[in-house]
């Protein structure tokens, strides 16, 4: 089950380029993106009306596109407009349109009640297209549920374990214990690690003498998108202050789009505000944030497999739950809302 | 659920050859076939009455086969007349024996009652071995059910979006509504393409200065049998009037057997009856029969993998469903026929 | 459903070495094997009490494994020790600790009542490390469920049908009916053939004139442990009666260890005790043995596919399935007492 009336991020703007027709599922249902002439980007069923072949196999015609199983063709509010062997078209055949909008590089869908879906509620993500940060795009594929990978991200304790070489600094940073708040539609984290020894990642791109203050402060929201003021400054420089004096600095945002049930598309970037002029450093970066995904998908795929086989497993938990906790929380408060509003949407039909 | 009280295509008549014992799944059902010295086409139940292991992995002995796990002997009946251990066999040690008959180098198969198998209910499809005619055997497998090839085949509306370089020719082919009728266990299509371009796999080998009048008329019949009288012949000619003039004409044979509910072999021929001395001709024509069946796969694979997504989709019907949704209609009356008998001998049997 | 309260046979001795942390899923239980510095093996639940990680994936301490996903260590007893944000561990903190025994070069674990478990009740292998013996140690994997495998090992009349290289000889091998006996928790099964071919994996290391008479006698244990006395010795040397006399004599011990419901792990040694000082002897009776278990699991697997296309197939049952269906009734009489001594536990708690 998955929230439907949120923005979910369908696609990488680059993804969806010139007269191709991009597939994608989203929370179950199979999408197909393109853009109009006009460069605007229509999300459509990706499941001709007819027999259920995916629109995507077919061909554009100017912003129609026909379905090359039995020739329909649909303009791109969704309308069957011909039908090669008929006149007279059902006024049902339509195949259902999307809202989408495409904002700092990724294509936001809608896939709830189209009446409620607000552009303005999309969370902003500006520093992926901000020409005072540079970052790479990032995508990765799951072969698990999203929350699992969520509680990956609302509890950083993991990173010194999980990713040893990559993001992850001495372990002393998991023996800190963040302030978790509570945000619209989910939480905020806050933590800060005093004198530690800065990450592999960082190591690679800043030549600091000694130790620094580590912050990683983001709101992880539904459906699942987290965006992170994080980074680093030489212990004394007065960080934890509000004063960032050579320090290194990113704005990382990350999004988890539910496929099906049992498999997740994971998008993300990790802008930096430095070193602005050399491509290797965001190259550097974003490498290692692509190594320690990696890593996360084997630990949590090991994880999957174990929860796999022994479905009533009682999970004990720990403080560093606190943020998961609260927004599994969330996300389940959305669900009940959305299945009473479609049980007394029904009844009131009735 | 399948129609058990019908004639089934097994194999091609070399698959099943020398001493080999063959084996293939047909309606969830393990078969052996093998010849006896004779030539003759026997089918047992591919799977030992003792512990279920397939026979197919045995010894030919003669006429019989043994068991090669622990030894025991069938004969062509698929009755057991030896057990190493033991003098004397349990009388109701048997495999089931399925009724076959080779026809034009079909091996037929009847999975119901024996006693209601008429080898005269066997479609003719002599055209597969008349010396007037040529061509080659194909087979593909499928992964997805049978009825939605079925589908496939009985709307023709697909060649030109499906099959532009193969069997497709100009897409005013799908614009012309073609004449169903029913008849015995299916239905006759009638479609005249008139005044239109010749398509690509009869270009590659017949050379007309313009363009044609194009035919295909078929029966579909259970269980999922193709029978096709096609061609085309320039224009003005007389084609339509029943006159065949500087024709090429083919009489396409296609079979569907389901293996399981999720997967379906398909055997199919496209014999030709002109350039009969020339092979490269015959293969040029089931190269492209070839291409343009992976073509469907794709197509309807696609099609598939979209209906798991969601069981609960509503197919919108257009008219070009008329002859498919008369097929399933046919079809399903035939599974409640024989539910019903089923019942009925079982209540006799209390 | 598998017996609880038993020995299995989790790994060989060389599996688990070093610092490593081994993982094996034993009866759909994750369990990960590694020995303390003092070398003695430890058995905990290969699943973090926290989120389900995978301790294998950790990091040795000592004796201690600290969890690579948030940094929990747990003592070799597998409480939590350690929990890097918090001070106060919950005192339900623990993971599982299973049993085990290291004896004979196979590590054995108790998956049961651990009050239950008594090391005195693990059979004898002490074959497999007797100096006076040789053998290599084995390993495959099935993708069956064990009980298909217990059924093959209980009826060696398969032996010249699907070993007719390896283990089996002539065909009278098969007509030969064992004696089948009832002992604790199994059967013994006596086989005798007289006056037969000796079987290819002992020509190729024992040249004798002229026939053989061959024994196996061995014991079918729950859960799936086979201990046998085998051999041959030349034709009238008396080896019916008790003496034998250039005798090729073995101590084959075999355990099947159930992963899933469909897999299992099976361990196996066929120890000799003759050319003690000729390695080649050894290897060559070891590979017979590997390929004869190929043969087997080919054999088994097809039986399983059948199986599988049927659920509801009956088995016709033959004098040779005296045996297996006295191991099976044994299973099952012993999953009922378990599950009747559950149910009381439960009660008796309520």
């Amino acid at each position: 089950m998955f929230i439907r009336n949120t923005w979910y991020v369908a696609a990488w703007s680059h993804e969806v380029e010139g007269d191709k027709l991009f597939s994608r599922t989203i929370i179950n249902t199979p999408v197909m993106l393109y853009r109009k002439e006009s460069g605007e980007v229509i999300a459509l069923a990706d499941r001709c009306c007819h027999r259920g072949a995916p629109l995507s196999h077919g061909r554009r015609e100017g912003d129609c596109v026909r379905c090359m199983y039995h020739g329909l063709k649909f303009d791109s509010q969704g309308t069957c407009v011909e039908a090669p062997a008929q006149e007279r078209i059902p006024p049902h055949a339509k195949v259902r349109q999307f809202p989408v909008v495409e904002q700092h590089r990724w294509i936001w869908i809608w896939m709830g009640e189209p009446e409620q879906a607000d552009p303005s509620a999309i969370p902003d993500t500006h520093w992926v297209d901000d020409p005072q940060w540079r970052s790479l795009p990032g995508y990765i594929h799951y072969d698990v549920n999203y929350l699992l990978i969520c509680d990956n991200l609302l509890d950083f304790s993991h990173l010194p374990y999980v990713h040893p070489t990559t993001l992850g600094g001495g372990e002393d940073y998991a023996t800190v214990r963040p302030k978790v708040e509570r945000v619209k539609d989910g939480v905020r984290i806050t933590r800060w690690t005093l004198n530690t020894e800065p990450p592999p990642f960082v190591k690679a791109v800043r030549d600091w003498p000694g130790k620094v203050d580590r912050w990683n402060i983001y709101d992880f929201t539904i459906p699942a998108i987290l965006r992170m003021d994080s980074g680093m400054a030489p212990v004394g420089t007065g960080a934890p202050e509000g004063t960032r004096v050579d320090a290194a600095e990113f704005h990382g945002c990350q999004a988890l789009t539910p496929e099906t049930e049992g498999s997740t598309h994971y998008f993300f970037a990790h802008p930096h505000n430095f070193s602005l002029d050399k491509p290797e450093v965001t190259r550097s970066i974003h490498q290692s944030v692509v190594d320690a995904f990696d890593e996360d998908r084997e630990m949590i795929s090991a994880q999957h497999r174990n929860l796999v086989l022994d479905p009533g497993f009682k999970m004990i938990p720990f403080g560093v739950d606190a943020a998961l906790s609260q927004f599994r929380w969330a996300v389940n408060q959305r669900l009940e809302e959305e299945c009473a509003a479609a049980t007394q949407k029904s009844e009131t039909a009735t």
